[in-house]
């Protein structure tokens, strides 16, 4: 049964996997380094919808659609979904998941949304509240462009430290069985503000909230960078990494060879014009369920930690001159 | 231990106690007739802020401090907060407990917030993950109407459907303690479509969720309306409660006398001009935490639901065409 180990951190010890997950992105998400390990690739970014933001809201039902179908579920095998997204009032998931049917709880954590309900669908599979819970996030390059920045035809000049978007969605489907990966643990995250006011470069201001869910959860379970295959952070980007980097040089930790980030698996940065690399819910959902996971569950990675990041600011929020809010909350997965 | 009982239903048998609670409302709010039963009552609706999102999260910040106070808590007896509001993004939370450091999951129902942090609030409480957790929400009238439909100096005209969005914030301070009033259980909410796309009528739009939790609960639980003293409903306003009894009618069902709206409680509809009556996350929590859990507390109630609903479209989806998905959580209340 779970328990509360310390400071956020919540062990589980009902044999909970992530039995079954889903993973719809589009074209150039797919055509970038991960692109064979998609479940889903687009041929562009409509899905032949009039509006990006219904196209998001398709990418999500593909998502969890795929994950059902790989777990042999039908929707009704499902007892709680968990899910959130980046539009305002979070519509990825209310259009995309309305006609499901299922006792829903809509989440919050930006581009950590993933790792958010994914803690807590893995909670209520280890209190066996239903068989099976899925999470499920996503973002599109276009809806959030339109929504946090200009409107793409308008073709504003991007900075060196902003991020892109990804267009993609994850769906994971957990419950108790005797299959990896395995979810061992979460840390849940706390509200961290470095002070940052540009939303052009949120990597840094992530980057406080991941250190401070990572350190948490080593001194909470007792353990160290050494007990683990990989620490994946989501989505710091470039300048994000260097500062997670600096950040546990001050504790005299390297994290260099250990740590892996979302935002820079998903694209080719020397290819694709993505600056200083992926961002959004969909991004480090899809790198979860289409690389991390199935790594995990061939026996290539044993322990991990995947402690996914998101800027907790608005645009209104920005214009008014407040700093940039981080939360990173972050899972324990194995193999064993 | 907590347990799914069907479709939805969570029964909590941990002794699961809504031990403190704090609301902080508006002056317009403390003019109304309950009044009286609020722990602060603002002298305006800006509490010397610069912004009126900034006066939001302060809103919070009171109801979160004001029910430490009452349960003679210090902030880090708490160790989860559950958090969401209607501006983009939930800013109204991140910013306003910001400064907690506290593990923190971020939730979104828009006006049923309150509903769904304090269910899962109550399932860790139940769960002994930590001894109190704390399940937050607010709403500000001029932060949302910005957001929402006209920036207030620009004085658009209302229709006589539209519901005003109430300045205010609730907070519970849940834990395990032999002290009422207690969660008995939660039946969490299904994404609910009626078709309806006129955002100035929320009240029709989310009935049908309504409808839809409430009568689940009945069936999981298997009980009656004539079990409980009283079904609230948060926030339906005169529009949504009388499409609400007439959907419980069609199963021979009369609610008149048992059923009350959080929007048609918060305000003098003769006096203030509140058109359908008062909306937003801070509706239903200020009536909860200022008047149902007072209540229960003192005896005077034994028995209740409290479903409070949620609108979840955005600006950019109604102005897209599309219906408003409602949704509605509910969680039964008892002083034994």
């Amino acid at each position: 049964m779970a328990r509360l180990l310390c400071d956020g951190t919540v062990e589980l010890n009902g044999g909970v996997s992530v039995y079954s997950y889903g993973s719809a992105v589009g074209k150039m998400e797919g055509d970038g380094p991960l692109g064979a390990c998609f479940d889903y690739i687009a041929k562009g970014a409509e899905l032949g919808k009039e509006t990006w933001e219904q196209a998001e809201s398709t990418f999500q039902q593909y998502a969890f659609e795929i994950a059902l179908k790989k777990g042999s579920f039908i929707k009704d095998d499902i007892s709680f979904i968990f899910a959130g997204d980046l539009l305002n009032q979070c519509t990825g998931s209310a259009y995309g998941l309305r006609d499901t049917s299922l006792p829903f709880f809509g989440v919050y954590g930006a581009c950590s949304t993933m790792a958010e309900s994914l803690s807590l669908a893995s909670l209520f599979a280890d209190m066996r509240l239903g068989e099976y819970s899925a999470a499920i996030t996503s973002s599109h390059f276009c809806s959030a462009e339109r929504q946090f920045r200009f409107p793409i035809n308008y073709g504003g000049v991007r900075t060196p430290t902003a991020q892109w978007t990804a267009t993609a969605s994850g769906c994971c489907i957990v419950g108790a069985a005797d299959k990896p990966p395995f979810v061992k643990s979460f840390t849940t995250g706390k509200i961290t503000d470095m002070g940052v006011k540009d939303a052009n470069n949120m990597g840094a201001a992530m980057a406080g909230a991941a250190y401070d869910t990572i350190k948490r959860h080593f001194i909470n379970t007792k353990t160290t960078l050494a007990d683990y295959d990989a620490v994946f952070t989501g989505d710091l980007g470039q300048v994000g990494s260097d500062t997670l980097k600096e950040l546990f040089e001050r504790d005299n930790i390297s994290i260099e060879g250990k740590h892996e980030d979302c935002g820079l698996m998903l694209y080719d940065r020397e290819k694709q014009d993505v600056h200083a690399g992926g961002s959004g819910c969909g991004c480090s959902a899809s790198v979860l369920c289409g690389h991390i996971l199935p790594m995990i569950e061939k026996g290539e990675l044993h322990r991990v930690l995947f402690a996914a990041t998101g800027a907790l600011m608005s645009t209104t929020s920005v214009q008014q001159g407040e700093s940039i809010p981080g939360i990173s909350h972050l899972l324990e997965l194995s193999d064993n």
